[in-house]
Formats: structure tokens, C-alpha cells, sequence
């Protein structure tokens, strides 16, 4: 089965986006600052990320992250035509087939992508999604980008969790900016 | 003049005590996950801290750390005969003569401390102490200590801060269950 990743930019101060995060503005005000270095040099993304649409078996985010992300994206998948999830409460947007809606919650979320991603890995996408897979004991790995700010208010990566997750350290690297830590989750 | 740092142990999520720190537990709940790593092998205390008690000249705390933490020192300074100046509003405790409680604020806490200094570190203590020096611009360095564990709950070291502070990298090592980060703040 794949195993289920968090992998996100975060500021030393817990930030994955600036204040005020909505469809014109998806990473909130000055949200870019944490996501730049992805950006800035292409050998750098080239050697953390490997063929992220070759290894992505799917992806399952937020209502938010998909509303708040759709226009970036030109109202396609994010990862050309690797399927999404979203966690859907309330009306179906019209989408692109890549998308489903899931209005049923993580577990079948998962199930579904289970069905589709073989032994390839299951990306989460937003804050919500991954806060939910912790406390549910879904997650499998987490690699987080902290970037050298403190963004000082935004959208928090991690918020409160129903109980402690032990991590092991399984890579540490650093590249100008921003330093990369692997773990997996202890269980 | 010496070095205003800022050097804690923090959760992946973020939190330097778990829920409920009082005096009888000063870490609060489960916090002591936090601080294990500093007592379980002296050898890497001593790589990462060298002489502290030599090389700090001040410590700048907050009431609240003052009160949570009188007990495990026994009555006594934190660092041996090294000056502590406790930001303070309220009365004012009778304390051994190491502790001096300052009522007019971080700025007049700073220069009591400098004065006393000279050109060694002046180590900040509490995560409310560490906003308010962050927040007045007056930290040079940071050196956070990312212990592998996602603590769920408890006493965040980085709140909302009133601005973006741009960090440089200084220096990546990483010990059993610990990544350490070194950071200048940048002006």
C-alpha cells in the first residue's frame, strides 16, 4: 500500500500561509514568502522532489485548499493528472474529472485513493486535511520545509491534536533558506 | 555587548511545556518529552552548550517561568551565581539575591542586564518573554532545538507576532531525536 505524506513549507513559527488566505490570494498575504525557494532554483526542487507526478499515486485535500487553490491552478489537478480527493461538506463544485468529492469523510477519502494510488504515494494537502489524518493515526510520513522567517500570523500547520505523535527522524537536509526534515510516524 | 539568544526545545507543532505548567510541574503535562534529550546523554548537553554557566552573563525571564520553576532550582538562579532579571507586574517575592525583579518592562529589563553582561550572552527564558523581545526587536540569535514528536497540546513558543522577522541559517546539527537549528536575525 503507499504510504500516506504530509509534506509541507512551514515557517520556524508553525506558518504554512500568510493571514487572510482566499481564491484571489491562496496562500494568504506575504504566504509566498514560505513557498519561494520551491521557485528559486530548479535543481533544488529537482533533487527534494524527484517526479512528483511519477511517484504521486494521489492527492487529498481540503474544501479550502481546493477552493482557495482552483484559480493557481487553472482549474486543473495540481499534479496534471494524478486524482484528487477533497474532502467536501455542502455543494459540489463543477470540476475537472480529476477531481472527486468526498463528503464522507478521511477514512473513505483514503479508501479511494487507496483504489487508485497502488503502492505509489498518497500526498495531503492543507492544514485541515493533515490535522485530521494525525489525529485519525493515518499518517505514515511527514516531511517539513521550515523556512527561515517568522511569519509572526497565518494559518498554522499544526494546531491541537487529540494525542502526542511520536516521529522518528529518517532525513535532514538543508538548502539556502530553508532547512528539510523527514520523519516517519512512530506506532 | 553581549548577545540577546533565545534557545528552547521545541515539539515539531510547536509547544515548549505541555497543558497545565504550574509549579508543582513546571513543564507542564508530558513536557519533560521535550527536555529528556538534555539529560539522557551529558556528553551532547556538553557539545551543544559547552561551559552555559561561564558563557552567560545575564538571564531574562518572565514571571510566569520564575514562579513554575523556583522549586526545581531548589530556591536558587537557574545557571549557579549567574544574574536573573524576572519581568514582573504584581508583588514582588522574596528571592535569593541572584533574582531581580524588574516592574518597568523588557527594554529596562535589557539594560540592567547588559550592565551587567559585558560582552557575554544574555539568555532569554519563557516563551512570553521570548515574544516580547522578539516583538521590540531586541533578539540577535535563536537556536531551536526540534525534538521528533508532535506534542498535540500545551504552551506554544512562537504565538502571533506584530511583524515578519527574516532569519540566516548559522548552523544544522541533529543528535539522537533532536534536529538543532542556529539562526541570526536579520536586521
Amino acid at each position: 500500500m503507499g504510504k500516506v505524506g504530509i509534506d509541507m513549507s512551514m515557517s520556524l513559527d508553525g506558518f504554512i500561509a500568510g493571514p487572510n488566505d482566499r481564491p484571489e490570494e491562496g496562500l494568504g498575504e506575504g504566504g509566498m514568502r514560505l513557498h519561494n525557494w520551491m521557485f528559486d532554483d530548479r535543481s533544488v526542487f529537482d533533487r527534494l522532489y524527484g517526479d512528483l507526478v511519477k511517484d504521486t499515486g494521489a492527492v487529498i485535500m481540503g474544501r479550502r485548499t481546493y477552493d482557495n487553490s482552483i484559480i493557481d491552478w487553472g482549474g486543473k489537478g495540481p499534479l496534471e493528472d494524478v486524482p484528487c480527493f477533497v474532502l467536501t461538506h455542502g455543494p459540489v463544485p463543477d470540476a475537472d474529472p480529476v477531481f472527486t468529492f468526498v463528503e464522507d469523510g478521511v477514512e473513505s477519502a483514503l479508501a479511494k485513493a487507496q483504489a487508485v494510488a497502488g503502492d505509489k504515494r498518497i500526498g495531503l494537502m492543507g492544514a485541515d486535511t493533515a490535522r485530521q489524518f494525525l489525529a485519525a493515526g493515518l499518517v505514515d510520513e511527514l516531511r517539513i520545509h521550515i523556512v527561515n522567517v517568522l511569519l509572526g500570523e497565518g494559518k498554522r500547520l499544526f494546531d491541537v491534536l487529540p494525542r502526542r505523535v511520536e516521529l522518528e527522524q529518517t532525513d535532514l537536509d538543508s538548502t539556502d533558506g530553508v532547512v528539510h526534515i523527514s520523519y516517519r510516524v512512530v506506532r
